[in-house]
């Protein structure tokens, strides 16, 4: 018998391959590749990236580009790959032994998995039955319980809402501990926290390439914080943790990022449009969203799934029970959106 | 005062960007980039890499194509952003408050830095004079400790030495606790132990793309174990920890890995031609070495490394007192090579 770490066997394991679906929405990816321009400068790029050598510059390169953007220091600046690396290390940074971790339920699935990689004690907060946070009841419970970490994912993914910047304000100012604002899905909303950085230490601003920018499959995100924060979290940091390849990729995309305005301005507008349809969809119930997704609660959620799967559509269906008969479909095409569309329709109508 | 983990506030961070010296031989880097119809056929193949979906199938491809080269289940293979974070997890997996983690002194650096972000005790074992292990004394301590962990790179870094597989095998033979074998330099040896995976389920072969195969810049290495080792380490990796890019720029290069057979064989004689050259330098004591750099002494290495700089060489110091006055120089080209010696050379004999 090996002796392996304490609790370790109580993680689960992430492994089997998804299915190869027709029209994939399921995972709120962008369902465009790359604009052409951004893929041809990309490739170009990626035929210079001397693959021998440890990753160097690339990762100082991505990081002042993003400072400067953000007009902050270089040093508030940390990579990741994916921010769901930056969610794993900052909750490992916070996270040990009798340390507890507070976010709303139902949000991320994966923060009640990343609080138990970091050994701490996983405190979920209902939201109410619209999915709307109570910000003064989350603020006592964070203080009540005496929490390390609050996080908060803005939008909330998957309930598609949001919290003001001023509640965002309002929970930064009100709490002692460190405080995660996860903004994946920010471009579609508009309002970044970022601002609020140089006000609040113990504020985190996690951002990926992975939703807006198209980049999913090149795992790059990053947070921006005060620098006593990131120097700290700095430290959760393996050397070389990123790659050459990806960093080249997130710099061209960053340095190109307006040719991507068109294609969010095109997933809001069909988000919108989508919105309305399902609205009028008989036993559907909608949630407003400010995201690249909706989520839709309908008494047969289940069939749905796998009537529209049948039909090689696949969306993403939970089991939680704070998510009972929910299912979660992201923004494509508008030829995707209307096939979509078509099929609940045509399920949810008994046809 | 954020409440950060405990003693996370004792690890080290890493920053700062690499010298751009006209010879890098301080990383045991491979000198070249790929070979030529290498890089033609991954260049092509990235720009089919779907980069707005989540890594999928680049992952299993891979882990199939390295399970059916050592004809094991592809349940006994995980990959990492390099050997890295296979050691990293490792670490984590048999880490924790009290535990600890052996490993020969001197050896990679790393090792202790990843056995305190495991939060275990590193408890280095002292190599003898020439840099050998006494393998009857290093088990004898693994018992004596109750370690969790032991952990031995063959060959070692930074001395180039080896253990005969005999003699790996009689470690993992004669300990309860989980053994890793880093083999990051095993291609420029020739004699892995992944075979002996089969017999002790306490062994776990660490292998790396980043040396002998030259992708450093796309953090891509692997672990091969029993499957029940596996399926517990592999809950320390978080899902989509690795790139769809790297992934295929290793899929590609395993799949054509016979074009690096002759460059590897260019790198043994290289280091054999600099090993009898730089043997014949007074004052000079160099190590054997079976990998792709090697090891002098000398009593003013020191100022050595920073005549070479001068030069825009850069080669490898050691602070570590262990490594006192020890220099670690990458095998590079023959034209390379010969102007490291010949300024070695120089400096030593006082011209």
């Amino acid at each position: 018998m090996l002796n392996y770490r304490e609790n370790l066997s109580a993680l689960p394991s992430y492994d089997g391959v998804e299915k190869d679906y027709r029209i994939k929405v399921n995972a709120n990816e962008s369902t465009l590749g790359l604009p052409p321009l951004v893929e041809e400068r990309l490739l170009n790029r990626l035929g210079l990236v001397a693959l021998n050598r440890y990753p160097n510059e690339e990762y100082y390169s991505l990081v002042e580009q993003i400072a400067r953007n953000f007009s902050v220091a270089s040093e508030q600046i940390l990579l990741g790959s994916g921010s769901s690396e930056i969610i794993e290390k900052v909750f490992h940074a916070f996270g040990g032994a009798g340390r507890k971790i507070v976010y709303p339920q139902p949000s991320f699935s994966m923060y009640k998995i990343y609080a138990k990689a970091a050994e701490a004690e996983a405190v979920p907060f209902d939201l109410d039955a619209k999915f709307d946070l109570d910000v003064d009841a989350f603020i006592k419970k964070i203080r009540a319980t005496g929490s390390s970490l609050a996080v908060v994912c803005n939008p909330n993914n998957p309930t598609g809402n949001t919290l003001t910047l001023a509640q965002v304000e309002e929970i930064a100012k009100n709490i002692d501990c460190a405080f995660l604002l996860d903004e994946a899905y920010v471009e579609f909303y508009g309002r970044s926290a970022f601002g609020l950085v140089k006000t609040y230490p113990n504020l985190i601003v996690a951002r990926t390439f992975s939703k807006a920018y198209g980049l999913a499959g090149a795992r790059v995100g990053y947070m921006i914080a005060q620098a006593e924060v990131t120097r700290m979290i700095a430290k959760t940091f393996m050397p070389y943790h990123m790659n050459a390849l990806s960093l080249t990729a997130a710099d061209i995309v960053y340095q190109m990022r307006a040719e991507f305005v068109p294609r969010i301005q095109m997933t809001v507008a069909e988000r919108q449009r989508m919105f309305e349809r399902l609205k009028k969809l008989s036993g559907v119930e909608i949630f407003p969203s400010q995201t690249n997704f909706l989520l839709i609660r309908f008494a047969r959620a289940a069939e749905l799934a796998e009537y529209l799967e049948a039909l090689g559509i696949g969306v993403r269906y939970f089991a939680a029970p704070e998510l009972k008969n929910c299912l979660r479909i992201s923004i494509g095409t508008r030829m995707e959106n209307d096939e979509v569309f078509a099929a609940v329709k045509n399920f949810v109508e008994g046809r």
